[in-house]
C-alpha cells in the first residue's frame, strides 16, 4: 500500500520527475535503463539514522557530490520552463562537504545556498525531497519576478 | 632597471597589494614570510611558451585552483572596499579546468566568467595581471551601480 503511493508521487510530482530525468540524462552506460522512477531516486532519502552513521571526517563522496548537482538542475531546469529564463548552476564544495549551491539567470542570483556536512545530503522521505525542491523552484520564480531587471540583464 | 620598474609596479598597485594580501592570509606557516610581494606573485606570471608546455590532459593542480581562488577573492575584497558591499566568491572547477568563477553580493552576480583551460591560469606580466584585475573591479562597481535593488536584495 506505501509502496503505491509512492509510485503515484515520482508519477504525479514535476519535480521529481525533473530530478529523474537529470539523473538519466547522465547515465551514459545505461544502468538505470531498467530501473523504475523510485529506484533511480532511491539514494536521495536518506534516514536520520543514516545521517547519524556518515562520518563527516571522510572526503564528500564522488556519488553524493554528483546528487546534489543533480538536485540543483532539477531546480534549475523547472525554474527555466516556468520563466522562459535560461539558468546555470555552479557548486562550489570543499572536501569537507562545505560550500555553495548556485543557480542564477542574467545578472540575478536566483538560488543561493550555503552547503555544510554535504556529506549527508539527502532527505527523509520523497514527498520531503520534493517540497524543498519546489520551495526552492518557487523562491526563485520570485526572484525573478521581483528583479526582472537583473534577471534580463545582459 | 626593469626590476626597479616592476618593484614600483607591486608596491603602488592597489590591486596587486590585495592579492599579495590575500596570499599571504593563507600562509599559515610563514612560508612567505620573509619574501618580497614581487617573489610572492610570481607564480601569477606565465609565459605564453610556459602555457603551451602546460599539458591540459593533467588534472587541475591545487596550487593553480588556489590561485585562481585568490585573484577572484582580490576582485572581490577591492569592489567591497569601493563599494562596501559584502562580497562572496564561489568557483566550480572541474578537474580537466572548466567551471565557473562567481562574485556576488545581495542577489546581484556582480561578476561571473566561465574557466577553460584553467591549468594554464597566469597573465604575461604583472601590469596584465594588474590590468586584468582592475578591469574585473570595475565593471563589478558598475555593475552594483547599474542595479543598485538585486545588489541590496534581501
Amino acid at each position: 500500500m506505501t509502496e503505491t503511493i509512492n509510485d503515484n508521487l515520482v508519477a504525479e510530482n514535476p519535480f521529481l520527475q525533473e530530478l529523474v530525468l537529470q539523473v538519466r540524462a547522465q547515465d551514459n552506460y545505461g544502468v538505470y535503463r531498467s530501473w523504475k522512477d523510485e529506484l533511480v531516486l532511491a539514494n536521495f532519502v536518506v534516514s536520520k539514522e543514516k545521517k547519524r552513521q556518515i562520518s563527516l571526517d571522510q572526503g564528500l563522496d564522488p556519488q553524493t557530490q554528483l546528487r546534489i548537482l543533480y538536485f540543483y538542475r532539477a531546480i534549475a531546469a523547472q525554474i527555466e520552463k516556468q520563466s522562459g529564463k535560461l539558468c546555470q548552476v555552479a557548486i562550489d564544495l570543499s572536501h569537507e562537504g562545505f560550500g555553495w549551491a548556485i543557480i542564477w539567470t542574467g545578472h540575478l542570483m536566483v538560488v543561493c545556498r550555503s552547503l555544510r556536512d554535504a556529506q549527508t545530503f539527502g532527505y527523509s522521505s520523497l514527498s520531503k525531497l520534493a517540497n524543498q525542491g519546489e520551495k526552492l523552484v518557487a523562491s526563485g520564480l520570485k526572484k525573478i519576478a521581483q528583479f526582472p531587471d537583473a534577471a534580463n540583464g545582459s
